[in-house]
This record gives C-alpha cells, structure tokens and sequence, in this order.
C-alpha cells in the first residue's frame, strides 16, 4: 500500500482486553474479564427526563458547536465537588472529556515526547499504557509496597502516573501518609504526577482519602470520570489541571476533536446538579460490595493453596497471584473452555511482567455468576497445577 | 513550573476562529465569521423521540462501554450511503469517531513523523492545519486554479489534504474531472489522500461529484459528519479505511478515547434508519440556498470595486478577496467596532499567507442579518481604503 505509517504507530497495539472481550462473547461464558459497570446501576430514568429536559429547553444550544472547555454550569458542578473532596480549584481549572481516556491522550500529547522517561505503578492500568504509547516514552515502573510505590524510588521524568483509588488492576489505596509522601518527593524532585480517579466513589466501608492533588495542586494534573458514577457509553471525563498547564492542554484537546459533545454534557449536568449522586451512590456501592463479598467468599472457597489475593475496599477488581511457574495467559484457553474468562496480569506492567498474576472483575455479573465463574477457574487451576 | 512540556506543544495554538468568537458575543454584533449550522434546522423532535427509544429499549447496551469501531448498525447505514454515493465500501471499512475533527487527529497520528511533509490546498481548513501541527508535519501549499489544485502540483508527501466538496474556506467544488486527474495522479505518485467531506450533502444546485475516494478506494482515507446534517453537539463523524489501513486507525482510536458515545451513536442511528435525511435535508438545503442568495445579492449591492468573490453552489461559506495591500486581520477590529464580524483569511495558509481575503459564513444567521452586517462590511473597507 502507499501509506506510510509514523514511527509511533510500530507502537499501537491492539488492546488485550478488548481482544478477550470478544473471545468470552459465546454465549454461556461467565466473563470476570472486562471491568463494565452493572448496567442495573445506569440511572436510565434520570437521562431520560435530563434528555427531555434539555432537548425542550435548549435544544439550539445543546445540539450546536460549543466551547472547547466544556459546558461552563458542568466545569462548575465539577469544580464544587471537587472542593468537596479536598482540591480546591476553580471552574476554569476544569475541562471537560471525551471520557477519562481522553485524558490520558491529551496528558500524553502534552507531556511526551520521544524517549522521554514516564514513571508508573507496577501493575498499571493498561489504557493508560496505551494512551501514552504512541508518544514513545520510555516507561519506568516504580517499585512499591502493599501500600503503594514507594516515595523513595520516585525519581526524574516527565511525570509519574498514579491511580491511588482502588487502582486497575491491583484494588489497591493508597493511605493518607503514602499520599502525601508520595506528593511531596514528587514535587522535591520536580516531578509532575498525573492522577487518575476513576473509582474514588466506588468505596465499601469509607470515602478514601483526598486525592494527591490537594496537597500538591499545581504539580498534578488530575482525571475524574462520570463512567462509574452514572454510565461510561456517555463518555464524559474531566482534567483538573494547574493554571499554567491549562490553556495547552485546551489547544491540545481543540486539536483532539473540537469539543466533548454539548449534548452530552448538558444531560449529565441535569442529572447531577440537584444532589442526584447523592442518592445514587450508596445503591452503586451497596450492589459491588455484595458483589465483592460473594468474590471473596467465592476465593476463599474454591481457589487451591499457594494462590493469594487482598480484599480491595472499593472499586471493580479483585487481583490474583497464583503460584509461582502458572502462566495466567497460557492457562486462559483452558479456562475459557470451562466457560470463564479473566484478565491475565501481564498486560498491566510495563516491564518484567509477572505472568502469574490475573485480574477479576466483581461487577459486571451478578453474585451466582461470581461464584460459578470463580469455581470454574479454581477447576482450570487444579486442572491444570 | 515543573511541567517539561513535549516539543509538539510549540505547534499547538489557540484557534484564530475560536478567539474571534469570543470577540463577537458581545449582543448586537452581527457575526458572520463562525461557521456554525442554523439552529433551526437541528432535527429537535427527531432527536427527542429517539433518545426516547433508545433509552426505552436498549439502556444497558446504550450507556454501556462499547466497541472502539463504533456501532454496528451505523457502520452499516454508513456503508449503504457510501455506496449510495458512489464508494463502494464494507461496514467492516467505517470507524466512527468523535467529530471528523478526530478523524483528522487519528490520520495525523498516524501518519505524521516530525519533519514529513504534508500537502494541502491554498487555502486550506484550519481545523485541520491544528490537527495536523502537534504532529510536527513540514506543511506545503499546492498551487491550484479555480477548479481546485493542479494534478501536476502534486509531489511525494505523507499524504494530500484535500476538501473536495464547498471547501471550507473558499466555498470552491472540485469538478468531476479535476477529481479524477487528482485521484489518479496522487495514485501514481504513491501519494495517499486524506478526503474530507463534511459539507457535500449542502448542495443547492446539484449533488456533487462522486468522491476521489470512489475513484482511488485503497489510496484514500476518507472522513465524512454528522455536524452538518444532524447537528454539531453531538461531535459524530466517521472515517472510510482502506482494509490495509483500518487496524492501525482502530489502535489509535482505542488510545484516543475507547470509542465514540455509544448513546449518541444509538440516537443518530434511531434518527437516520428509515431515511429521515431525505425528508430533512431538503429543507437544509432551502434554507442555505435563500441565505447564500442573500449574502450573493448583499455582496453585490454593497462591496466596493475591487472586491471578488464567486457565488457557492454549496456548504456554507463566501470567501473574499479584497483589494491588494487591505488586510483583513489588521482591519476586524474596525469592523467589530460597527457591529460585524468575518474570519481574516490569512488563518487559512499553512505559508505565503493572502492577507487581503476573509471568509464570511451565510448560514448561522437569517438574510435580514447578512444583508446588515455585509452593509456593515462595506462601510469598514470604505471608511478604511
């Protein structure tokens, strides 16, 4: 053919996930694989009066060209709750996303260049792996305990990505101490932090603590998300950046695709603006933590010896490390013909993968599925051991 | 700060475009610089009954994540209307992207190394020269005439820009044998061509020309939206692929932003399924007829000699060559100053800028409006020559 691809496209991959979700398609399977939210918890009455709503009383706006920076009563509304959680910032801090995703990209567009050093957590979420990808950084992983990267193993790049919530895939959170002596080495060194939340409110037993940028406002660039909290085909995130990062990361989205879509956000902003999370949220958390509970009984249960696991506090995933010498990619096939799928642990690291390692998610299938599924990779297991 | 910003952030501007309009929301101000759809063409009862379908019948699918190429049945609806219009495709061919302005990012990103040349029109769209520029292309203007870019400028580049179609700025349609002498030539050169379309359906006269795509399908990218049939606040485009091509569009769309609104993809599907653009676009086109005949007759009646234009047969702009040695830029001020407003050409030139053209839009206000702020116009060049 006559095109002739950049050398970043040598770095595009295929998502591994995404290849697997269309494996566990077939009927019959129970996939603990992908990390989609349970659609009971889409609060489907709610965008329909917002679409109603907004399509009655300004339609010519919503459906019409916008600003860039988003929908100004939204950036508000996410400025506010932000302030809540402990960030301090006004609403011309705030844009908005075509999903949190895209924030990633734009972080990356900014940020990267080629060859740069960009640090992350081991494991990390795997889109962020992706997004960062095509600007050709050297990745680092951070070495880091149950408790989270050490502060000490910081060292100089671009900038480190966290995501100190119930992070994808390992569940872990990060302490209100790790937080802030992770903040402060990163900002001693000079060190950027880019900070992703997209399941801060997905917490079982209590709120975690505030977020990294709150101690070191103008080193982070923060990524909020509505996916977990109302519903992720809405694509609809938001960066909260420093002052004087702000107006590039706008040209950077201008370029991107003009503007996340005004009809989009107006709907999320009628759904949210009168408190409606406020109501909302303990239903989501009350469903995963029955949810999280049948997993770990199901584990407790059912896995053989030698394998280990700790109970996440809030979010989607449990994370899994079987013995020593079990490949979870290799075993995959197997356990997809017992009819389960998971995620094995090896797209998450940048480097020096542990193959022995896989994720599953609690959320996407009610609690009989969990049990089923998380018996029929325990079979693969013993199956195979 | 301790933000090291990428070497491509050099490249990233504000939109000259985007700042006029700032300039012009003061009330009173006739505008004629954004290219912004008539509002009362977006299809608001359409849309209405839609989301309620959608919302009705498939929730959990529809603010679910969904796949990165986008929803099945639209990628089959725009297959049927590609062929309809002369390119031969498979659904399997259609990636839907947020706004063809990603679809210009994704082909940038794409194909873009620092330094490779890029070839577009004098002068050329704006959006895309922004698209374009993060990925540090050496841009160059192809020489043309009043049918559009000369075959024999061609010359080897990453790929040829080219918006065939009621060009946004110059209003100017390519003929049906300019399309196929361009087509063929790139072709021979090895030359790829990224195809934009985003105004061909507003034809008033007759539909133009099949695209170069149909003529050259393995050597061109094509882009086609839903902004300006539909409505812009929804940011839906699609891009046609080559076979050869498409896994690596699809990669870079994965890390971009995981897919396109699935909701909004349902909606505009529920709205064009049954062949509701046949019905609606008729009355878009009526209604952009009378105003570029407004604008046609106000031209006439009020600019002074030595001011050229050509009448469009289509789209949504006139673009204006005012006498050597006036400068548009240097002149908006005085024209903001009595009430009007126009986008300066020169945003237009990737090099050797015009400084004496402006573009002026007829389709965001109604006649009475474009006959006032040409008059308008005319005083600021007379009281100025």
């Amino acid at each position: 053919m006559s095109f002739v691809l950049a050398r970043r496209a040598e770095r595009m991959n295929p998502s591994v996930i995404r290849e697997i979700l269309k494996l566990t398609e077939k009927p019959g399977i129970v996939s603990l694989a992908g990390g989609l939210p349970a659609p009971e918890g889409f609060p489907v009455e709610a965008m329909r009066a917002a679409c109603e709503r907004v399509l009655r009383d300004t339609p010519g706006e919503a459906l019409q060209y916008a600003a860039s920076e988003g929908f100004g009563p939204l950036r508000e509304w996410v400025a506010a709750e932000m302030g809540a959680q402990g960030l301090a910032c006004e609403a011309s801090q705030v844009l908005i996303t075509t999903g949190s995703q895209q924030g990633l990209d734009l972080a990356g567009k900014l940020l990267i260049d080629a060859g740069s050093s960009v640090a992350v957590e081991r494991p990390t979420y795997l889109g962020a792996l992706q997004a960062f990808a095509p600007y050709e950084p050297e990745v680092i992983s951070i070495e880091g305990d149950d408790d989270g990267p050490l502060p000490d193993a910081l060292a100089a790049a671009r900038f480190v990505y966290l995501l100190p919530n119930f992070q994808n895939p390992s569940g872990r959170c990060l302490s209100a101490a790790r937080r802030h002596a992770l903040a402060d080495a990163a900002q001693a060194l000079g060190l950027p932090v880019v900070e992703d939340n997209p399941y801060g409110e997905l917490w079982f037993d209590a709120a975690p603590p505030p977020p990294l940028a709150a101690r070191a406002p103008g080193n982070t660039i923060y990524l909020g998300s509505f996916s977990k909290v109302l519903a992720p085909g809405l694509r609809l995130g938001y960066i909260v950046a420093p002052k004087a990062i702000f107006p590039k990361l706008l040209q950077a989205k201008q370029a991107a695709d003009l503007h996340t879509p005004g009809f989009n956000q107006r709907v999320v902003h009628e759904v949210v603006r009168d408190g409606f999370l406020r109501e909302h949220l303990p239903a989501v958390r009350a469903r995963y933590r029955a949810q999280r509970d049948a997993m770990r009984d199901a584990l407790q249960r059912h896995l053989p010896a030698g394998c280990r696991w700790s109970v996440p506090a809030g979010g989607m995933f449990f994370w899994l490390e079987l013995p020593e010498g079990v490949d979870a990619t290799a075993l995959l096939p197997a356990a997809v013909a017992r009819g389960m799928a998971y995620v094995p642990g090896a797209a998450f690291f940048a480097d020096h993968a542990r193959a022995n390692t896989l994720r599953l998610s609690f959320v996407t299938v009610p609690p009989d599925d969990i049990e089923r599924g998380v018996a029929l990779l325990a079979q693969t297991l013993k199956e195979n051991a």
